[in-house]
C-alpha cells in the first residue's frame, strides 16, 4: 500500500470512529468523484477559471480524496440549469450567481448584488459576519442545496454603449441587454431591457439590434471584444456593484462527506471568494489601459442626474422585491438594516481614505 | 509507533524518497503538535481571536493531523520575538505584523502597510495576483520563515487626540504614540512621535503624557475604553490604510508536512485573511455608535491641508525606505508601480461608486 493510502484510511478511521482503526488496504484509484457544473463557457477567464481553481483546492486539500470534475455550460446541463442539477443530485456542485435562479426563489437576488446596495467588502462583511449567510442557507434548504460565496466580480463598469447618455431623456427607448433588477430598473426609466446569451451580445451590438449592454468589467470585456462594436464605455455599475459569485453544494452529498472533507469544500469556496475579487481589482486596469490607448474607447461617466434618477428608480424596484414574500422582507430587512451601518462607517473609512489618497 | 510519529515520518519520507511505505497500527490520538506564537494579548478581539480561528481550521480541516496551540504575546515568548520564535523553530507558526519586525528586515515594513499606500483589497491583489507574495516570500527566505497574509484590519482611524488638529502647526510638538513609518512622517512634521505598549496608552493619554495615540478602529478602540482619556477621535487613517497582518511558518516544519496538510495551512490563512477583514468592517460602525451617542465622542475629519503635509512627507518616507537596500528598491518599485495603475482603476469603480451611492 502506498504511504498515501495509508493516511487516507487512518483519516477516515479517525472520523467513523475516532478510535483506533485496523488498516485497510485501499486502492490509490478509491477517490470520491465529484460534479461541478457551471453557468460560465468552460474555462472564461476569472469567472471559469475559478470555478478550476476550486475543484483544484479541494483535490489538493483533501490529497485527492475528493476529485471535482469542472464542467462549463452546456457540457452536462444547459448553464442556467445548475441550480437544479445540484438540487437533483445531478451534480454535487455548482457555480454560478444567485440571480440566476429568481425564476425559482425571486429573493435569490439579494444574495447575488442589488443595484445601489453593498459593494464585495460589504456584501462578505454581511454574508460572513453580519447575518447574510444563514438567510441564505435557508433560502435553498428546500432544494436541498447549500450554498458559499465564491468570487466577486467587485464593482462593475455600466456598460458599452452607441449612443450618448446625457440626461435622464437619453435613457428613453434605450434598448439593453441588462438583466435582473438593474433591467426592471431601466424599464422604468423609459428603456427596453432585454436578456440575450453572452455569445449573442457582440453581433446584436453591432447589427443596432440593441444599443448598449452591460458584462463585467475591462478584463472581461476586452476578451469579449466590446470595443469593437460599441463606441462608448460608461461607468459607474450601480447596477452590479460587487456581484457575489456562488457555488453550490447538494446537501446530502456534502453531509456524506467526514468532517473535515466538508470543512474543506467549505473553506475552499472562501478562498477562491477572496482570489477572485482579488484578481479582477488586479487585472481590470491593465485591460482599461489597452481598451484606451489602444482601442481609443471613449470612457465616460454617468452623468449625476441620471445616476439619481436611476438610484430613486432601484429604491423602488428593491423594495417591491422585498414586498414579494415573507422570506424576501425578512432577507431586506437584515440587508437594509446592514447596509445603513455600513455605509456610515465606510464613509469615514474606506470611501473618504479612497478621496483623501 | 504512534500515529503522530509515523505521519511525521512518512511526511518526511515522501519528500524524501516519495516511495512505498507499509501500513502501520497508529493511534488515532497521534497528532502533529504545533505551537503559534502570536504579537497579541490572548484573545485579543479579532485580532488574538482571529489567530485562534486560524488554530482550530487547521485542526478541522486536516482532521486533527496537525494540532494548533496559540500563544498569546509573554506567553511562550515575548510578543515581538515571534518572528525569531519561528525562524528558529521554537514555535512552528506566528501570527503578527510584518512591520515589527523592522529592526531586522527594513523593507518588511511595505508587506504590513504604507502611509497613503493600498487599502486592504488592493493589498490582497498585489500579494495574490501582482506578484507581491513572491517578493514576501524571498525577503523571508534568509530566515527560513515563509510569510502569508492573515488579516487586515481595513483603514484604520487616524487617533485619540486630546489636542484639536486645525492646521499643520497643531501637528508641532505633538506628543502621539505612533510607531513605523506613519511616526517618522510624524516627526518630520514637527512631532514627537512615541513607541508605547498597547497596555500603557490607556494611562499616558489620562495623565498628559501623551497628546494624542493611535489604535485600530471602533471595534478595538472601544474594548480599549479610549474614549474615557481622549477628546476627540479622528479620521481617517492615513497612516494604515489597510494593515496586513500576517501568518509566519517555519519553512522546514511546513516542508516536513505532507503536500496536503501543506496546503491546508496555507489556505486556512487565506481563510482567516478574508475574516478578519470583513469582521471589522461588520462590527466597526455599532461600535462607532456606541462611542458616539453613549459615549459622546467628538469624531473629527483631519483637515485638508494637514493631509496634504503628511502625504507630501509619507511620499519622502517611503521614497526613503526605498533607498535603503537593493531589496527595498525592488520591493517598491513593484509595489508602486502596482499602486499607480489599481488607483486609476479604483477611481472609476469602487471609489467613484461609494462616492455616487
Amino acid at each position: 500500500m502506498k504511504r498515501r493510502d495509508f493516511i487516507k484510511t487512518a483519516a477516515v478511521g479517525s472520523i467513523a470512529t475516532a478510535s483506533v482503526a485496523a488498516p485497510t488496504i485501499v486502492s490509490a484509484k478509491t477517490k470520491i468523484k465529484w460534479k461541478m457544473v457551471t453557468t460560465w463557457p468552460k474555462n472564461f477567464p476569472v469567472l471559469g477559471t475559478s470555478a478550476n481553481k476550486l475543484g483544484q483546492l479541494i483535490g489538493e486539500m483533501s490529497d485527492g480524496r475528493i476529485k471535482v470534475k469542472v464542467y462549463g455550460g452546456g457540457e452536462l446541463v444547459p448553464a442556467l440549469e445548475t441550480f437544479d442539477a445540484v438540487s437533483g443530485g445531478q451534480a454535487q456542485m455548482g457555480h454560478g450567481s444567485a440571480y440566476y435562479w429568481k425564476g425559482k426563489v425571486e429573493e435569490a437576488q439579494f444574495f447575488s448584488t442589488v443595484p445601489f446596495g453593498l459593494n464585495a467588502q460589504e456584501m462578505n462583511a454581511w454574508l460572513y459576519h453580519g447575518g447574510g449567510m444563514e438567510l441564505w442557507k435557508e433560502t435553498y434548504e428546500p432544494f436541498g442545496v447549500v450554498p458559499a460565496a465564491a468570487g466577486n466580480t467587485m464593482v462593475q463598469m455600466a456598460g458599452w454603449f452607441n449612443k450618448q447618455i446625457n440626461s435622464v431623456e437619453d435613457l428613453k427607448g434605450l434598448k439593453m441587454r441588462i438583466p435582473g433588477l438593474g433591467g426592471e430598473v431601466l424599464r422604468r426609466a423609459g428603456g427596453t431591457p432585454v436578456n440575450l446569451p453572452g455569445a449573442e451580445l457582440f453581433t446584436s451590438l453591432k447589427s443596432g439590434a440593441i444599443d448598449a449592454t452591460e458584462w463585467v468589467g475591462p478584463y472581461n470585456d476586452l476578451a469579449f471584444g466590446f470595443h469593437k462594436a460599441a463606441k462608448y464605455y460608461y461607468y459607474p455599475g450601480w447596477h452590479e456593484p460587487g456581484t457575489t459569485l456562488e457555488a453550490i453544494v447538494n446537501k446530502e452529498a456534502l453531509e456524506s462527506l467526514p468532517k473535515d472533507l466538508q470543512s474543506i469544500v467549505m473553506n475552499a469556496c472562501k478562498v477562491v471568494n477572496q482570489d477572485m475579487s482579488t484578481e479582477f481589482t488586479a487585472k481590470n486596469n491593465a485591460a482599461l489601459n489597452t481598451l484606451v490607448n489602444k482601442h481609443k474607447v471613449d470612457v465616460r461617466r454617468l452623468p449625476d442626474d441620471v445616476l439619481e434618477k436611476l438610484k430613486a428608480l432601484s429604491d423602488e424596484v428593491v423594495q417591491e422585491l422585498a414586498g414579494k414574500n415573507k422570506a424576501a422582507k425578512r432577507i431586506f430587512e437584515s440587508y437594509d438594516r446592514f447596509r445603513k451601518q455600513v455605509i456610515a462607517w465606510d464613509n469615514i473609512s474606506e470611501r473618504e481614505y479612497l478621496n483623501i489618497r
